[in-house]
């Protein structure tokens, strides 16, 4: 076999065999297979796809390029969720012990931010004390007691990805479906759920900006996953505006737990944190009908909002950061208060209504603030953030309060304000509703 | 600028401007820009194509990356011919000098035998004593004495087509028109000829197997010509069954001898030959118009027939041979003679007509004969050769001669002679004539 010829299979449109993708990435790990060859594939992909047993193959393949964790012993349904991404988008914190109350375990691997989407790790790491470095062993051990378990990826993790990202990301072709495919279900697969749930977010947030790329991506990692043997149900939901009230580490913990408070259940619930709940509610559903738990999304849902009345998911949540080191003392004592001193607000300019608060601005003047990052590496804050009084569809007069943002330091702050200002868009008519979960793809 | 952005714009099917072209290219030649950036790009070229302007802005970038040869001095017209290459395709010999006795000046470059295609260099190097690596200065002064002179491409011309050529080799880029168009004519421009005659040629036995594809490039090289200011002439011409009577490297030389001499002028011509001396005379007329000496094609090809009667064309070919170094005693005692010792005869092995020869089958069995190589370096014999006694369209009885066949050694001749035999076609009828010169593209 030669690598030009599996080249000019794919550019000619051919489905590959698994030996072909074997013999390619394979020997691309291996280091015999020239990063000239992969990145010219790559780009043939990026114009003619993959089959769903093509990207299958292919994640196999990456996935057996290292280490896979072993969920033997921990008794199940072992459900995960993935999301593709996006800002304020903190439904894991709440997934986790909500289903892991209700008789799931998730063995949750998460990342970091970066660019204009947050990261979960991030989040976690504003908790005082909270390990988000887990050892194999630590991770089973308070996945099998608390039914959830937080960690990073290990650097053993399907190193494949690894390489063929960094190859991607300089050859123009990251925004291929079955590229992204693989890339994500090779490392969930590694992770040792029997099932997931994804949420797969579109609108200018999120990495896939309009919904027909979106369900493109969904249906290619379901078809996929199920050529694999593994079940998942995908969801499609709104990005263009950030998800709950909150934007920031410390921050949106805050919402979270706020979230799983017994006085948050039904009725009670924050009004601006009511399109998190939603989105987290359709997702959680999902994830109990993965694991044999609920009949249909409605059952799910019922469940889970009797959950959260019951006290067991905030319970969960408590006990994961004692058993991940955190100290939950002080956590408490940090609620409403762990606020950098570089504070601003920002306020209506006009009279009208909110017609839009644009995800990716609010990202990327996230960065500014302190937040997210530009590069893998550099530092965020746990400090800094964003509070929105007012979202999409509300009423203002001049001078009302739409946001309270607090910076890493002044000249961010300064730097910020304009950016999150133009952020918000007003006019003189409420806005026709958005549908926040827009589509299931099983 | 960054070489990702550059990839992204072709990828998304924009027109790259010089400035980004020349960055991702002359940057690859400096060594700055990686392989796998340009193997992506290039991938991305093949599916989204290139605008004449861009080819012209590649082939300009890529002609500065190395020397040029420098004709001032050498009076004009100066006229060259390319062919994308054949089987049999012995043109070159015939046209120099015979253009050159009609007062065009000739500055040809060639290349050599690789895969079922011949080269030029090879079958001169089939002349005793012959050199086809010349000094710039011994070939401006050959060019200028003789009318014509011919080497092979130096080391220091156009470095960039070698790196690029190399790596749409092993990237499974190779079959791009613009990439294709680039490396023609950027070569071609560094030979320093004025205008340029094309032979695109079409067919089993030719880099493109259908007209439409030899179409797409002659119109892409006359219009990335047009954009440089570069006249250019393409034919499109057959190169399904081999051209002429002789196919191997002494024996094409002495076909061409043969056709040069006035007793084949007109009439006098070997049938078998008459393929050959159609293409060569439609490709000789066009340079005649592009150097001024003629107005159209008929006059052109009427100046041709008169000079080949007159003598002159045979005189040039023999004095080059003395000015490149060759021994003309030794090679007139060699015409007829030189043939290798390891010979067999193909016949018919049924009577009827003669449908095919295809040439790529020829060209193939060609190399296992010694005529060609598989890999550049590799030796070619002079004696290995065919001679055809029939082509296409000829009425054949059972038994009668249809090649003769010399190969460099038995075990070769062997192994040959059956993808020989299978490469002749036979059937009852007669087939329908097919046109040797399609199309002008100007």
């Amino acid at each position: 076999m030669r690598a030009v010829d599996v080249i000019m299979n794919k550019r000619a449109g051919k489905e590959l065999s698994r030996q072909e993708i074997a013999f390619l990435i394979g020997g691309y790990v291996a280091g015999e297979i020239p990063d000239y060859q992969v990145s010219a594939w790559a780009m043939a992909v990026f114009f003619q796809g993959m089959s769903a047993a093509e990207t299958a193959a292919l994640t196999e393949v990456m996935l057996k390029s290292g280490a896979v964790m072993d969920l033997a012993g921990v008794p199940g349904p072992l459900v995960d969720k993935h999301s593709t991404g996006g800002v304020g988008d903190k439904t894991s914190l709440i997934l986790a012990p909500l289903v892991a109350s209700l008789g799931i375990r998730d063995p949750m691997m998460s990342g970091r931010a970066l660019g204009h989407t947050g990261g979960t790790l991030d989040k976690l790491d504003a908790i005082p004390g909270y390990r988000t470095s887990l050892s194999a062993d630590e991770f089973k051990k308070i996945l099998v007691k608390d039914g959830f378990a937080m960690t990073g990826q290990t650097k053993d993790i399907v190193p494949a990805d690894r390489l063929l990202y960094a190859l991607r990301d300089v050859s123009g072709t990251v925004e291929s479906i079955p590229l992204i495919t693989a890339s994500i279900l090779s490392k969930k697969a590694a992770e040792g759920a029997d099932s997931l749930v994804l949420d797969v977010k579109y609108g200018s947030g999120a990495f896939m900006k309009n919904p027909i790329e979106a369900e493109k991506l969904a249906r290619s990692m379901v078809d996929t996953g199920s050529a694999m043997g593994k079940k998942i149900i995908a969801l499609l939901t709104d990005m263009d505006e950030p998800l709950g009230k909150m934007v920031g580490n410390f921050l949106e913990v805050e919402e979270c737990f706020e979230c799983l408070d017994p006085r948050s259940a039904g009725s009670g619930i924050d009004p601006l944190s009511a399109d998190l709940m939603e989105v987290t509610f359709a997702l959680a559903a999902r994830m109990l009908m993965l694991g044999g738990k609920a009949k249909n999304a409605a059952e799910g849902r019922a469940l889970c909002e009797n959950a959260i009345a019951g006290g067991r998911p905030k319970e969960l949540f408590l006990a994961n950061i004692v058993s991940q080191g955190g100290d939950v003392e002080k956590f408490l004592s940090l609620v409403g208060t762990y606020r950098s001193q570089h504070k601003a607000e920002i306020t209506a300019p006009q009279d009208g209504y909110i017609t839009r608060i644009d995800a990716w601005k609010i990202g990327h003047a996230g960065v500014e603030l302190g937040i997210g990052r530009n590069r893998a590496g550099d530092p965020v804050s746990p400090v800094a953030g964003i509070e929105f009084h007012r979202k999409r569809g509300a009423a203002v007069k001049k001078g009302d309060p739409v946001m309270t943002v607090w910076a890493k330091d002044r000249p961010s702050l300064d730097a910020a304000l304009p950016r999150l200002a133009e952020a918000v868009e007003y006019a003189e008519n409420i806005p026709v509703a958005r549908a926040l979960v827009l589509k299931e793809i099983t």
